[in-house]
């Protein structure tokens, strides 16, 4: 197996060929003045590979490098071809919701699959019923319950009582899993859109939320406006202490807004830079591949 | 027929469906804060459909949206897809140079292969060679002859003793052609590459060029420096003016900097927006529609 390592994971990649002891191909990478991605790959890719990369912003120029390293290593012989897509963007395109929308996470899905994508692997994607736009290709989605569960194991003193909370009836499953991973119990509050505005209000039909500490578990925060409504609610139910484990975390706008409200640990993982604490998912990341 | 107008190629499109007759469906586009393109049909798409957009930068933007549209499309029912990308992004990396480099310009005409595109038109391709990589899809490649042929007769007083130069060889039938339409004479100098500094030098076998005034033709600028070396060339060799037809006019710099070597007519098309003066190639796309 070798390693093809995108243009912005090179330190996971470089990780992953230490711990599985596989070959690694960091490829040269330019943007020419014009503003078109050149790159050029750094030996021969072998029959199976691996390709890593995040597909942050700019998410379209990620996306290009990543269809034009598949195209290559495929053009130059290599006939397994497994995908790690930490962040994938257009995830959150997945349904026409006005007729005639395009289903942008389907676009990107197919060219993958007709670019020759063997096994696709994402982390902790928007909403994997996505996945049924895939007619061919394998998909893994990791959800990275084992790092998560141990990183709180480490930094919270009294894991005792603690609870789960999804901020949304949806996404409850996020919850559970890690509630069960812990031995915690979990909850969800109720995120409604506003039909007209467009606002998102969230409520709860719980009277009361027993713990004095929760941990506040969601996909994706790229404002923080709702997280931090979810978080004042929660602050008006009697939660003194909030920590956050977002699995992407977009912005630092969105920082600003969860330290308004809580002084607990917030962390995500390595799938978009910045300035939160992250956790790596090598771990679970090769247990997908060992399989 | 109907046709969908690309975020960038609205004014063409709304030209083209006043000449042709043919219905116009302008999809509704933005950008959300994280940086992902959306987009919306404004209406049910036909089963027979022309798609228009250019592929300037951000280019992978535009590629992302031309993506959608045909995919969106496709799902909704069209079956026959002609795509017009005025500008044609990622064309000059139309072969390995060095080992292993990504031809980004097969990438994208896999893609749009894939994706389902019956009928891909382009204009003035740089090196037409690449069309070897489509395996189905029918490509036509205008070059706007006759609408540059009527601007010059339009606009030069005298046409007589022009002399119609192609900077490099590799290009010479677009002069050749351009010549031939307006009965003139051609020539090309030589353009070499350093190959070790990659710097260009253009230079000539002719011990002289016997014509007064000239019209540069090429295909792209972007920098202008070496277009600026062959007309300092022609300086030498006795022209006194010097006037440009290049179909892809990349920058203002580069106007610059033929405009401190000529002041004589600059134009080009639409296909990137600029502060050139562009002409259309309405009338030759629709000549090809018409076949």
């Amino acid at each position: 197996m070798q390693i093809i390592s995108g243009s912005n994971s090179i330190e996971f990649s470089k990780e992953l060929s230490k711990k599985m002891n596989w070959e690694l191909s960091i490829p040269n990478y330019k943007i020419f003045n014009d503003g078109e991605s050149y790159l050029r790959l750094s030996k021969p890719p072998t029959e199976e590979i691996i390709i890593i990369q995040s597909l942050y912003y700019p998410q379209d120029t990620h996306l290009m490098q990543l269809y034009n390293l598949i195209s290559t290593a495929k053009r130059l012989g290599s006939k397994n071809i497994t995908v790690y897509t930490p962040y994938f963007s257009y995830a959150r395109s997945d349904k026409e919701i006005l007729q005639y929308e395009a289903i942008s996470a389907r676009t990107v899905l197919h060219i993958l699959e007709m670019l020759g994508v063997n096994h696709l692997i994402t982390l902790d994607i928007h909403n994997p019923q996505i996945f049924k736009f895939a007619k061919t290709m394998k998909i893994t989605n990791i959800y990275p319950i084992k790092s998560v569960s141990n990183y709180f194991k480490t930094h919270l003193s009294n894991l005792k009582n603690i609870l789960i909370v999804s901020p949304d009836q949806g996404a409850i499953q996020r919850a559970e899993m890690l509630a069960n991973e812990m031995g915690l119990k979990f909850t969800s509050l109720e995120k409604t859109r506003h039909p007209i505005t467009g606002n998102v209000q969230v409520t709860t039909k719980h009277t009361k939320v027993s713990s004095e500490t929760v941990i506040i578990v969601d996909d994706i925060i790229s404002t923080g406006t709702s997280l931090a409504q979810a978080s004042s609610l929660l602050r008006i139910m009697g939660v003194s202490t909030i920590h956050y484990f977002i699995t992407h975390f977009l912005s630092s706008e969105a920082l600003d807004a969860l330290k308004e409200i809580s002084d607990g640990i917030i962390i995500s993982t390595h799938s978009v830079p910045g300035i939160v604490n992250q956790i790596s998912t090598i771990d679970d990341l090769c247990e997908v591949l060992s399989r």
